[in-house]
C-alpha cells in the first residue's frame, strides 16, 4: 500500500486524493491551515498554485527529504493567461528539484484537468498522467500508483522534459479558458 | 478553390499534398530539384526540415510576399532527439516571420504525424490541426482548407503560441521515436 500526502485543497488536491482513496491507497490531504500536521506519505504531491510553492517548501522542505515529491504546477501568468512565469529555459520542476536536493522530484498531473481524473477518461481515451523525472524508481512508484487509480501512466522522459509538459499545460489551459475546449477535455494521448 | 504550394517532398509534404488534392483544391508539390518552377499557390506550406528552411527562404523568399506561409517544422536536435535547436524564448515560426515581413506566417501541422493526415483520425478522434499566428484572416483561410480536407482545425492563438506547439511537437516525437506511442498515434484533442 502506498501512502500519499497531498499538499493543497484547491481544485486538483481533492481530485487526486479522491482517486488515491478509491484505489485503496492512503491519502493525507493537507491545506494551508494544517501546518501543524506533519507530512506522512511516501509520495508527496505539491498541489498548490505555483506562487505558493516557495512558502510550502520553506515550511515543509525538511519533511520532504527522502520522499518522492510530485510537482503538478503550471507556472502561468494568471493575469494574462498567456505565458509562463519561469525562465524560458527552466521549469517549475527544475526549480523545485534544485530547492529539494534530498527529495526525488517528479513532474506529473499538470496536463490533467481535475474532471478527467474523476472520470478517468478524456473522450474515448483513458486519462493519461504524463510523468517526467530523473529517478527511474520514483517514476515507477508513481506510475504504479497512477495505474492503481485506474488511470494510464506514461513516462515521458527526464526531468528536462518538464519544460515541454509545462508548455503543454499552458497550451491546454489557454484553450479551456478561451472556451475552445471544455475542462472535461484536453489532449488525450493515443498510443 | 484554394491553390496550395507545398515545398518539400519528404514525409509530410506529399501527405499534405494528398489530402489537399482529395479535398478538390489544387496542390503544387515542389522539391529541391524544382527550383526553376515558381511558387503558384496562395497558401505555401514549408514542408522541409528546419535546417533547410534558410536555404528555401533565400531561394524563394521573394515569391512568398503577400502569401500565407505555413511553417510545419519541428526545430529539433536530430542527433539527440532530445531538445529544440531554437533559442528557448523563440520559435522557428517567429524566426521565419521575421525573415518574411511581407508574408502572413502561420504555424500548423507540426503536431500531426503524416499517417494521421492520411487516416484523418488519431484513435477515435478526428485529426486536429493546431494553428497559431497573428493574422486572423490567414488563420481562417487555412482553417477552411483544413476543414475541406476532412480534418479538424483549431486556432490556438497568436504567433507566440508557436513556442508551445514546437514543445508539443518535440514531446510527441520523443514518445514515438522511443516507441512509447506509434507514428499513427499522438496527442488527440478532445473538445
Amino acid at each position: 500500500m502506498t501512502s500519499v500526502s497531498i499538499l493543497g485543497k484547491g481544485n486538483m488536491g481533492p481530485a487526486i486524493a479522491s482517486v488515491v482513496e478509491k484505489s485503496g491507497n492512503t491519502a493525507q490531504l493537507l491545506g494551508s491551515d494544517d501546518i501543524d500536521q506533519p507530512v506522512t506519505g511516501d509520495i508527496v504531491v505539491l498541489a498548490v498554485p505555483y506562487p505558493a510553492v516557495s512558502t510550502v517548501l520553506e515550511q515543509r522542505g525538511d519533511q520532504l527529504a527522502g520522499k518522492v515529491v510530485v510537482d503538478i504546477t503550471n507556472p502561468m501568468n494568471f493575469e494574462t493567461f498567456d505565458s509562463l512565469t519561469v525562465a524560458p529555459d527552466a521549469s517549475a520542476t527544475a526549480e523545485i528539484a534544485a530547492a529539494l536536493p534530498d527529495s526525488r522530484v517528479l513532474k506529473a498531473f499538470n496536463t490533467n484537468f481535475a474532471a478527467t481524473l474523476a472520470s478517468g477518461t478524456v473522450g474515448e481515451q483513458p486519462t493519461t498522467v504524463l510523468i517526467a523525472g530523473d529517478d527511474a524508481e520514483a517514476k515507477s512508484q508513481l506510475a504504479e500508483l497512477v495505474t492503481a487509480c485506474g488511470l494510464r501512466a506514461m513516462d515521458v522522459g527526464s526531468l528536462s522534459r518538464a519544460r515541454e509538459l509545462e508548455a503543454l499545460g499552458l497550451l491546454q489551459i489557454t484553450l479551456a479558458s478561451g472556451n475552445k475546449i471544455g475542462w472535461t477535455g484536453g489532449f488525450a494521448l493515443q498510443p
